[in-house]
Protein backbone atom coordinates (compact mmCIF):
# COMPACT_ATOMS: atom_id res chain seq x y z
CA UNK A 1 0.00 0.00 0.00
CA UNK A 2 1.33 3.51 -0.68
CA UNK A 3 1.47 5.72 2.12
CA UNK A 4 -0.51 8.40 0.79
CA UNK A 5 -2.79 9.48 4.35
CA UNK A 6 -5.75 10.09 2.95
CA UNK A 7 -6.72 14.18 3.25
CA UNK A 8 -8.93 16.39 1.46
CA UNK A 9 -6.53 18.40 -0.51
CA UNK A 10 -8.10 21.64 -1.77
CA UNK A 11 -7.01 23.88 -5.10
CA UNK A 12 -4.41 25.78 -3.39
CA UNK A 13 -2.35 22.74 -2.33
CA UNK A 14 -1.66 22.05 -6.41
CA UNK A 15 -0.01 23.50 -9.28
CA UNK A 16 -1.86 22.06 -11.50
CA UNK A 17 -5.48 22.81 -13.36
CA UNK A 18 -8.32 20.31 -13.25
CA UNK A 19 -10.60 20.95 -16.02
CA UNK A 20 -13.64 18.32 -16.29
CA UNK A 21 -16.24 17.53 -18.76
CA UNK A 22 -19.85 16.54 -18.08
CA UNK A 23 -22.91 15.47 -20.54
CA UNK A 24 -24.72 12.34 -20.84
CA UNK A 25 -23.51 10.06 -23.74
CA UNK A 26 -23.67 12.02 -27.57
CA UNK A 27 -23.81 15.49 -25.58
CA UNK A 28 -20.30 15.74 -27.56
CA UNK A 29 -17.98 16.18 -24.44
CA UNK A 30 -15.66 13.76 -25.58
CA UNK A 31 -14.81 15.74 -29.04
CA UNK A 32 -14.55 18.75 -27.17
CA UNK A 33 -12.09 17.37 -24.20
CA UNK A 34 -10.09 16.10 -27.46
CA UNK A 35 -9.97 19.22 -29.07
CA UNK A 36 -8.93 20.89 -26.24
CA UNK A 37 -5.79 18.21 -25.40
CA UNK A 38 -4.44 19.36 -28.67
CA UNK A 39 -4.85 23.24 -28.30
CA UNK A 40 -3.30 22.60 -24.94
CA UNK A 41 -0.34 20.45 -25.77
CA UNK A 42 0.00 22.70 -28.85
CA UNK A 43 0.75 25.81 -26.67
CA UNK A 44 3.10 23.79 -24.68
CA UNK A 45 1.21 22.71 -21.55
CA UNK A 46 1.40 19.32 -19.73
CA UNK A 47 -1.73 17.38 -20.08
CA UNK A 48 -3.02 14.70 -18.67
CA UNK A 49 -6.37 13.47 -20.26
CA UNK A 50 -8.32 10.76 -18.00
CA UNK A 51 -11.38 8.83 -18.18
CA UNK A 52 -14.50 7.42 -16.23
CA UNK A 53 -14.28 3.88 -15.35
CA UNK A 54 -10.73 3.48 -17.00
CA UNK A 55 -8.80 1.62 -13.89
CA UNK A 56 -7.08 -1.90 -14.63
CA UNK A 57 -7.57 -2.62 -10.38
CA UNK A 58 -11.18 -3.09 -10.43
CA UNK A 59 -12.34 -3.28 -14.66
CA UNK A 60 -12.24 -7.15 -14.20
CA UNK A 61 -14.50 -7.04 -10.68
CA UNK A 62 -17.27 -4.77 -12.12
CA UNK A 63 -17.85 -6.38 -15.88
CA UNK A 64 -17.94 -9.16 -13.57
CA UNK A 65 -20.53 -8.18 -10.82
CA UNK A 66 -22.12 -6.21 -13.71
CA UNK A 67 -22.45 -9.69 -15.98
CA UNK A 68 -23.77 -11.48 -13.16
CA UNK A 69 -26.55 -8.36 -12.15
CA UNK A 70 -25.34 -9.19 -8.48
CA UNK A 71 -24.68 -5.52 -7.70
CA UNK A 72 -26.92 -3.22 -5.98
CA UNK A 73 -26.85 0.55 -6.08
CA UNK A 74 -24.70 0.31 -3.15
CA UNK A 75 -22.15 -1.96 -4.12
CA UNK A 76 -22.22 -0.57 -7.92
CA UNK A 77 -22.08 3.13 -6.69
CA UNK A 78 -18.66 1.61 -4.62
CA UNK A 79 -17.19 -0.12 -7.01
CA UNK A 80 -17.01 3.11 -9.29
CA UNK A 81 -16.30 4.67 -6.38
CA UNK A 82 -13.02 2.38 -5.89
CA UNK A 83 -12.26 2.29 -9.54
CA UNK A 84 -12.04 6.66 -9.21
CA UNK A 85 -10.36 6.84 -5.98
CA UNK A 86 -7.45 4.26 -7.80
CA UNK A 87 -7.23 6.53 -10.59
CA UNK A 88 -7.62 9.88 -9.03
CA UNK A 89 -4.83 9.05 -6.27
CA UNK A 90 -2.40 7.13 -8.38
CA UNK A 91 -2.87 9.71 -11.83
CA UNK A 92 -5.22 12.52 -10.98
CA UNK A 93 -3.38 13.77 -7.93
CA UNK A 94 -0.07 13.37 -8.39
CA UNK A 95 0.11 15.16 -11.72
CA UNK A 96 -2.00 18.11 -10.37
CA UNK A 97 0.62 18.85 -7.97
CA UNK A 98 3.23 18.27 -10.02
CA UNK A 99 1.43 20.94 -12.66
CA UNK A 100 -0.22 19.10 -15.48
CA UNK A 101 -3.38 20.31 -16.58
CA UNK A 102 -5.42 16.90 -15.94
CA UNK A 103 -8.45 16.76 -18.30
CA UNK A 104 -11.27 14.47 -17.29
CA UNK A 105 -13.18 13.21 -19.39
CA UNK A 106 -16.25 13.02 -16.51
CA UNK A 107 -15.77 13.49 -12.69
CA UNK A 108 -17.19 12.86 -9.57
CA UNK A 109 -20.31 14.35 -10.92
CA UNK A 110 -20.96 10.99 -13.50
CA UNK A 111 -21.59 9.65 -9.96
CA UNK A 112 -23.61 11.83 -8.51
CA UNK A 113 -25.96 11.77 -11.79
CA UNK A 114 -26.22 8.03 -12.11
CA UNK A 115 -25.89 6.82 -8.63
CA UNK A 116 -28.72 8.97 -7.62
CA UNK A 117 -30.87 8.00 -10.53
CA UNK A 118 -30.08 4.15 -9.59
CA UNK A 119 -31.64 4.71 -5.91
CA UNK A 120 -28.55 5.94 -3.60
CA UNK A 121 -29.38 8.46 -1.48
CA UNK A 122 -27.66 11.79 -2.99
CA UNK A 123 -25.97 13.46 0.02
CA UNK A 124 -24.13 9.63 0.68
CA UNK A 125 -22.87 9.82 -2.65
CA UNK A 126 -21.14 12.93 -2.25
CA UNK A 127 -19.40 12.17 1.07
CA UNK A 128 -18.26 9.24 -0.21
CA UNK A 129 -16.66 11.24 -3.13
CA UNK A 130 -15.84 13.95 -0.66
CA UNK A 131 -11.78 13.06 -0.75
CA UNK A 132 -11.78 14.54 -4.59
CA UNK A 133 -10.40 17.80 -5.59
CA UNK A 134 -13.21 20.70 -6.71
CA UNK A 135 -12.82 21.01 -10.73
CA UNK A 136 -11.42 24.79 -11.51
CA UNK A 137 -13.80 24.17 -14.62
CA UNK A 138 -16.48 22.11 -15.08
CA UNK A 139 -18.36 22.05 -18.58
CA UNK A 140 -21.71 20.50 -18.87
CA UNK A 141 -22.44 19.82 -22.55
CA UNK A 142 -26.65 20.13 -22.38
CA UNK A 143 -28.33 18.34 -25.19
CA UNK A 144 -32.06 17.61 -25.19
CA UNK A 145 -32.42 13.96 -24.89
CA UNK A 146 -33.97 13.01 -27.82
CA UNK A 147 -30.34 14.91 -29.84
CA UNK A 148 -28.08 12.93 -27.58
CA UNK A 149 -29.70 9.50 -27.76
CA UNK A 150 -30.28 9.44 -31.86
CA UNK A 151 -26.74 10.65 -31.74
CA UNK A 152 -25.40 7.47 -29.98
CA UNK A 153 -28.53 5.38 -31.76
CA UNK A 154 -27.78 5.63 -35.07
CA UNK A 155 -27.09 2.71 -36.58
CA UNK A 156 -29.26 0.87 -33.66
CA UNK A 157 -26.22 -0.43 -31.96
CA UNK A 158 -26.54 -3.13 -29.34
CA UNK A 159 -27.14 -1.91 -25.58
CA UNK A 160 -25.62 -3.60 -22.68
CA UNK A 161 -28.19 -4.29 -19.96
CA UNK A 162 -27.00 -1.46 -17.58
CA UNK A 163 -25.89 1.30 -20.02
CA UNK A 164 -29.71 0.94 -21.48
CA UNK A 165 -31.02 1.17 -17.88
CA UNK A 166 -32.38 -1.89 -18.15
CA UNK A 167 -32.18 -2.17 -14.36
CA UNK A 168 -34.51 0.42 -13.42
CA UNK A 169 -37.66 -1.41 -14.72
CA UNK A 170 -38.43 1.88 -17.43
CA UNK A 171 -39.54 -0.17 -20.19
CA UNK A 172 -39.30 -3.46 -21.67
CA UNK A 173 -37.76 -1.76 -24.75
CA UNK A 174 -33.86 -1.38 -24.54
CA UNK A 175 -34.21 1.88 -26.60
CA UNK A 176 -37.53 3.03 -25.00
CA UNK A 177 -35.03 2.44 -21.61
CA UNK A 178 -32.22 4.12 -22.66
CA UNK A 179 -34.06 7.20 -23.31
CA UNK A 180 -35.83 7.57 -20.56
CA UNK A 181 -32.86 6.94 -18.41
CA UNK A 182 -30.78 9.39 -20.36
CA UNK A 183 -33.38 11.79 -19.51
CA UNK A 184 -32.85 11.28 -15.55
CA UNK A 185 -29.60 11.78 -15.66
CA UNK A 186 -30.17 15.13 -17.63
CA UNK A 187 -32.69 16.33 -14.68
CA UNK A 188 -30.05 15.42 -12.35
CA UNK A 189 -26.78 17.40 -14.18
CA UNK A 190 -29.72 20.24 -14.11
CA UNK A 191 -29.69 20.24 -10.47
CA UNK A 192 -26.13 20.43 -10.33
CA UNK A 193 -25.31 24.15 -12.22
CA UNK A 194 -26.08 26.13 -9.86
CA UNK A 195 -24.80 23.99 -6.82
CA UNK A 196 -21.78 22.57 -8.31
CA UNK A 197 -21.03 25.77 -10.46
CA UNK A 198 -20.78 24.13 -14.19
CA UNK A 199 -20.72 25.93 -16.87
CA UNK A 200 -23.02 25.05 -19.54
CA UNK A 201 -22.43 24.86 -23.35
CA UNK A 202 -25.04 24.34 -25.74
CA UNK A 203 -24.27 20.90 -26.98
CA UNK A 204 -26.69 21.77 -30.28
CA UNK A 205 -23.82 24.39 -31.34
CA UNK A 206 -21.47 23.85 -33.89
CA UNK A 207 -18.62 21.69 -32.61
CA UNK A 208 -16.22 24.60 -33.56
CA UNK A 209 -18.23 27.35 -32.09
CA UNK A 210 -18.33 25.57 -28.74
CA UNK A 211 -14.85 24.32 -28.47
CA UNK A 212 -14.28 28.59 -29.16
CA UNK A 213 -16.36 29.16 -25.82
CA UNK A 214 -14.50 26.31 -23.94
CA UNK A 215 -11.08 27.47 -24.67
CA UNK A 216 -12.09 31.83 -24.24
CA UNK A 217 -12.83 29.93 -20.58
CA UNK A 218 -9.51 28.15 -20.28
CA UNK A 219 -7.82 31.86 -21.76
CA UNK A 220 -8.25 33.04 -18.57
CA UNK A 221 -5.80 30.65 -16.24
CA UNK A 222 -3.81 30.56 -19.36
CA UNK A 223 -3.12 34.25 -18.90
CA UNK A 224 -1.42 33.65 -15.43
CA UNK A 225 2.19 34.36 -15.59
CA UNK A 226 3.13 30.80 -14.47
CA UNK A 227 1.33 29.03 -17.65
CA UNK A 228 2.82 31.88 -19.85
CA UNK A 229 5.91 30.84 -18.93
CA UNK A 230 5.26 27.13 -20.09
CA UNK A 231 4.18 28.41 -23.36
CA UNK A 232 6.81 26.70 -24.90
CA UNK A 233 6.50 23.15 -26.62
CA UNK A 234 7.57 20.33 -24.30
CA UNK A 235 8.09 16.56 -24.39
CA UNK A 236 4.90 15.18 -23.19
CA UNK B 1 -29.16 -5.36 -10.58
CA UNK B 2 -31.44 -5.69 -7.87
CA UNK B 3 -33.97 -3.25 -7.26
CA UNK B 4 -32.52 -2.33 -3.23
CA UNK B 5 -33.18 1.21 -2.96
CA UNK B 6 -30.58 2.85 -0.84
CA UNK B 7 -32.30 3.89 2.28
CA UNK B 8 -31.02 4.30 5.98
CA UNK B 9 -32.84 0.86 7.23
CA UNK B 10 -33.12 1.24 11.02
CA UNK B 11 -33.66 -1.13 14.22
CA UNK B 12 -37.63 -0.36 14.17
CA UNK B 13 -37.82 -1.31 9.89
CA UNK B 14 -36.56 -5.14 10.88
CA UNK B 15 -37.60 -7.92 13.00
CA UNK B 16 -34.33 -9.42 13.37
CA UNK B 17 -31.87 -8.98 15.61
CA UNK B 18 -27.89 -7.65 14.67
CA UNK B 19 -25.62 -9.00 17.30
CA UNK B 20 -21.79 -7.95 16.74
CA UNK B 21 -18.43 -8.87 18.23
CA UNK B 22 -15.75 -7.00 17.54
CA UNK B 23 -11.90 -6.94 18.79
CA UNK B 24 -8.25 -7.53 17.53
CA UNK B 25 -7.04 -10.61 16.05
CA UNK B 26 -6.40 -13.31 19.18
CA UNK B 27 -9.07 -11.36 21.42
CA UNK B 28 -11.17 -14.71 21.25
CA UNK B 29 -14.20 -13.05 19.51
CA UNK B 30 -15.07 -15.64 17.22
CA UNK B 31 -14.38 -18.46 19.83
CA UNK B 32 -17.52 -16.20 21.54
CA UNK B 33 -19.55 -15.85 18.63
CA UNK B 34 -19.44 -19.77 17.96
CA UNK B 35 -20.78 -20.34 21.47
CA UNK B 36 -23.46 -18.21 21.04
CA UNK B 37 -24.51 -19.14 17.37
CA UNK B 38 -24.62 -22.81 19.44
CA UNK B 39 -26.88 -21.73 22.44
CA UNK B 40 -29.40 -19.72 20.10
CA UNK B 41 -29.53 -22.12 17.46
CA UNK B 42 -30.24 -24.97 20.22
CA UNK B 43 -32.86 -22.40 21.58
CA UNK B 44 -34.83 -22.68 17.98
CA UNK B 45 -34.00 -19.06 17.05
CA UNK B 46 -32.61 -18.38 13.41
CA UNK B 47 -29.65 -17.81 13.55
CA UNK B 48 -27.37 -16.80 10.40
CA UNK B 49 -23.57 -16.41 11.08
CA UNK B 50 -21.38 -13.41 8.96
CA UNK B 51 -17.79 -12.58 8.94
CA UNK B 52 -15.86 -9.82 7.53
CA UNK B 53 -14.49 -9.91 4.33
CA UNK B 54 -15.74 -12.67 3.12
CA UNK B 55 -18.03 -11.95 -0.42
CA UNK B 56 -16.85 -13.93 -3.14
CA UNK B 57 -17.56 -10.56 -5.24
CA UNK B 58 -14.76 -8.96 -4.02
CA UNK B 59 -12.55 -11.00 -2.62
CA UNK B 60 -10.62 -11.79 -5.62
CA UNK B 61 -9.97 -7.69 -6.79
CA UNK B 62 -8.90 -7.58 -2.80
CA UNK B 63 -6.51 -10.06 -2.77
CA UNK B 64 -4.76 -8.96 -6.15
CA UNK B 65 -4.70 -5.48 -5.52
CA UNK B 66 -3.09 -6.27 -1.76
CA UNK B 67 -0.88 -8.66 -3.68
CA UNK B 68 0.21 -5.96 -5.91
CA UNK B 69 0.93 -3.60 -3.28
CA UNK B 70 -0.50 -1.06 -5.26
CA UNK B 71 -3.48 -0.36 -2.97
CA UNK B 72 -3.87 4.00 -1.50
CA UNK B 73 -5.60 3.84 2.32
CA UNK B 74 -8.99 5.22 0.08
CA UNK B 75 -9.10 2.39 -2.01
CA UNK B 76 -8.35 -0.72 0.45
CA UNK B 77 -11.72 0.98 2.61
CA UNK B 78 -13.59 1.33 -0.20
CA UNK B 79 -12.80 -2.02 -1.40
CA UNK B 80 -13.75 -3.49 2.24
CA UNK B 81 -16.68 -1.31 1.90
CA UNK B 82 -17.71 -2.78 -1.46
CA UNK B 83 -17.24 -6.21 0.31
CA UNK B 84 -19.44 -5.46 2.97
CA UNK B 85 -21.98 -3.49 1.44
CA UNK B 86 -22.59 -6.69 -0.83
CA UNK B 87 -23.01 -8.81 2.14
CA UNK B 88 -24.97 -6.53 3.87
CA UNK B 89 -27.34 -5.76 1.16
CA UNK B 90 -27.52 -9.68 -0.11
CA UNK B 91 -27.53 -11.55 3.20
CA UNK B 92 -27.09 -9.63 6.52
CA UNK B 93 -30.14 -6.96 5.94
CA UNK B 94 -32.87 -9.92 4.10
CA UNK B 95 -32.08 -11.92 6.80
CA UNK B 96 -32.59 -9.17 9.71
CA UNK B 97 -36.02 -8.40 7.93
CA UNK B 98 -37.12 -11.92 7.57
CA UNK B 99 -36.62 -11.92 11.61
CA UNK B 100 -33.19 -14.32 11.86
CA UNK B 101 -30.42 -13.38 14.81
CA UNK B 102 -27.88 -12.18 12.38
CA UNK B 103 -24.55 -12.60 14.46
CA UNK B 104 -21.62 -10.66 12.66
CA UNK B 105 -17.87 -11.59 13.53
CA UNK B 106 -16.69 -7.71 12.91
CA UNK B 107 -18.65 -5.44 11.24
CA UNK B 108 -18.55 -1.75 10.48
CA UNK B 109 -16.34 -0.95 13.66
CA UNK B 110 -13.56 -3.35 11.74
CA UNK B 111 -13.32 -0.67 8.89
CA UNK B 112 -13.59 2.60 11.40
CA UNK B 113 -10.55 0.96 13.72
CA UNK B 114 -8.52 -0.38 10.72
CA UNK B 115 -8.80 2.03 7.71
CA UNK B 116 -8.40 5.14 10.30
CA UNK B 117 -4.79 3.97 11.39
CA UNK B 118 -4.27 3.45 8.10
CA UNK B 119 -4.77 7.32 7.77
CA UNK B 120 -8.03 7.24 6.32
CA UNK B 121 -10.22 10.33 7.99
CA UNK B 122 -12.22 9.16 10.94
CA UNK B 123 -15.35 10.83 10.10
CA UNK B 124 -15.31 10.13 6.23
CA UNK B 125 -14.73 6.52 7.13
CA UNK B 126 -18.44 6.78 9.33
CA UNK B 127 -20.24 8.48 6.14
CA UNK B 128 -19.40 5.51 3.61
CA UNK B 129 -20.85 3.17 5.77
CA UNK B 130 -23.52 5.22 6.75
CA UNK B 131 -26.07 3.08 5.25
CA UNK B 132 -25.38 0.16 7.71
CA UNK B 133 -28.22 -0.79 10.71
CA UNK B 134 -26.55 0.25 14.13
CA UNK B 135 -26.45 -3.17 15.72
CA UNK B 136 -28.84 -4.40 18.71
CA UNK B 137 -25.48 -5.64 20.60
CA UNK B 138 -22.09 -4.73 19.91
CA UNK B 139 -19.93 -6.87 21.86
CA UNK B 140 -16.24 -6.19 22.23
CA UNK B 141 -13.49 -8.33 23.57
CA UNK B 142 -10.74 -6.29 25.16
CA UNK B 143 -7.41 -7.91 25.71
CA UNK B 144 -4.08 -6.49 26.71
CA UNK B 145 -2.13 -6.29 23.07
CA UNK B 146 0.50 -8.06 24.54
CA UNK B 147 -1.71 -11.21 25.56
CA UNK B 148 -3.71 -11.37 21.88
CA UNK B 149 -0.58 -11.44 19.47
CA UNK B 150 1.12 -14.09 21.84
CA UNK B 151 -1.93 -16.36 21.36
CA UNK B 152 -2.16 -15.55 17.72
CA UNK B 153 2.12 -15.66 17.27
CA UNK B 154 2.21 -18.90 18.85
CA UNK B 155 4.08 -20.82 16.60
CA UNK B 156 5.54 -17.84 14.86
CA UNK B 157 3.24 -18.52 12.27
CA UNK B 158 3.92 -16.48 8.95
CA UNK B 159 2.05 -12.83 8.63
CA UNK B 160 1.32 -11.40 5.52
CA UNK B 161 2.26 -8.24 4.59
CA UNK B 162 -1.05 -6.42 5.41
CA UNK B 163 -1.85 -8.58 8.37
CA UNK B 164 1.45 -7.68 10.46
CA UNK B 165 0.80 -3.70 9.20
CA UNK B 166 4.53 -3.52 7.38
CA UNK B 167 2.90 -1.20 4.54
CA UNK B 168 2.85 1.54 7.77
CA UNK B 169 6.39 1.57 7.88
CA UNK B 170 6.38 0.66 11.69
CA UNK B 171 9.01 -1.56 12.06
CA UNK B 172 11.00 -3.65 9.69
CA UNK B 173 10.36 -6.46 12.21
CA UNK B 174 7.10 -8.02 10.97
CA UNK B 175 6.09 -9.13 14.53
CA UNK B 176 7.33 -5.89 16.37
CA UNK B 177 5.15 -4.10 13.18
CA UNK B 178 2.02 -6.08 14.17
CA UNK B 179 2.31 -5.75 17.72
CA UNK B 180 2.03 -1.91 17.19
CA UNK B 181 0.00 -1.92 14.20
CA UNK B 182 -2.54 -4.11 16.71
CA UNK B 183 -1.95 -1.77 19.47
CA UNK B 184 -3.07 1.09 17.30
CA UNK B 185 -6.24 -1.00 16.57
CA UNK B 186 -7.55 -1.33 19.98
CA UNK B 187 -6.72 2.63 20.81
CA UNK B 188 -9.17 3.17 18.28
CA UNK B 189 -11.64 0.35 19.44
CA UNK B 190 -11.35 1.88 23.15
CA UNK B 191 -12.37 5.24 21.53
CA UNK B 192 -15.83 3.58 20.73
CA UNK B 193 -16.61 2.22 23.72
CA UNK B 194 -18.42 5.60 24.63
CA UNK B 195 -19.57 6.56 21.40
CA UNK B 196 -20.55 3.19 19.83
CA UNK B 197 -22.22 2.01 22.76
CA UNK B 198 -20.06 -1.22 23.25
CA UNK B 199 -20.49 -3.91 25.77
CA UNK B 200 -16.92 -4.47 27.24
CA UNK B 201 -16.08 -7.94 28.14
CA UNK B 202 -13.11 -8.88 29.25
CA UNK B 203 -10.98 -11.18 27.22
CA UNK B 204 -8.93 -12.14 29.42
CA UNK B 205 -11.33 -13.82 31.66
CA UNK B 206 -12.46 -17.93 31.30
CA UNK B 207 -13.92 -18.57 27.67
CA UNK B 208 -17.03 -20.09 29.78
CA UNK B 209 -17.37 -16.58 32.27
CA UNK B 210 -17.11 -14.03 28.87
CA UNK B 211 -19.89 -16.34 27.25
CA UNK B 212 -22.22 -16.90 30.22
CA UNK B 213 -21.82 -12.13 30.34
CA UNK B 214 -22.78 -12.38 26.52
CA UNK B 215 -25.60 -14.62 27.00
CA UNK B 216 -27.06 -12.81 29.94
CA UNK B 217 -27.30 -9.59 27.54
CA UNK B 218 -28.88 -11.59 25.21
CA UNK B 219 -30.79 -12.97 27.47
CA UNK B 220 -33.24 -9.44 27.63
CA UNK B 221 -34.44 -9.50 23.78
CA UNK B 222 -34.49 -13.07 23.86
CA UNK B 223 -37.04 -12.19 26.89
CA UNK B 224 -39.64 -10.46 24.74
CA UNK B 225 -42.91 -11.78 23.74
CA UNK B 226 -41.52 -12.67 19.84
CA UNK B 227 -38.68 -14.66 20.65
CA UNK B 228 -40.53 -16.54 23.25
CA UNK B 229 -42.96 -17.81 20.62
CA UNK B 230 -39.84 -19.04 18.31
CA UNK B 231 -38.36 -20.82 21.26
CA UNK B 232 -39.07 -24.23 19.75
CA UNK B 233 -36.16 -26.09 17.80
CA UNK B 234 -36.89 -24.82 14.46
CA UNK B 235 -35.02 -25.99 11.07
CA UNK B 236 -32.04 -23.79 10.30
Amino acid sequence: MKNINQKIVTQSDIDGKLIVVEGIDGSGKSTQIHLLDKWLSYKGINVFKTEWNSSEMVKEITSKGKKKGQLTPTTFSLLHATDFADRYERHILPLLRAGYFVLADRYVFTAFARDVVRGCNPSWVRKVYNFAIKPHFTFYFRVPVDIAVDRILVGRPKLKYYEAGMDLNLSNDEYESYRIFQGRIIEQYDTMVETEGFTVIDGTLDIEEQQKMVRNKIMAILSSSKYKQMNIKQKK
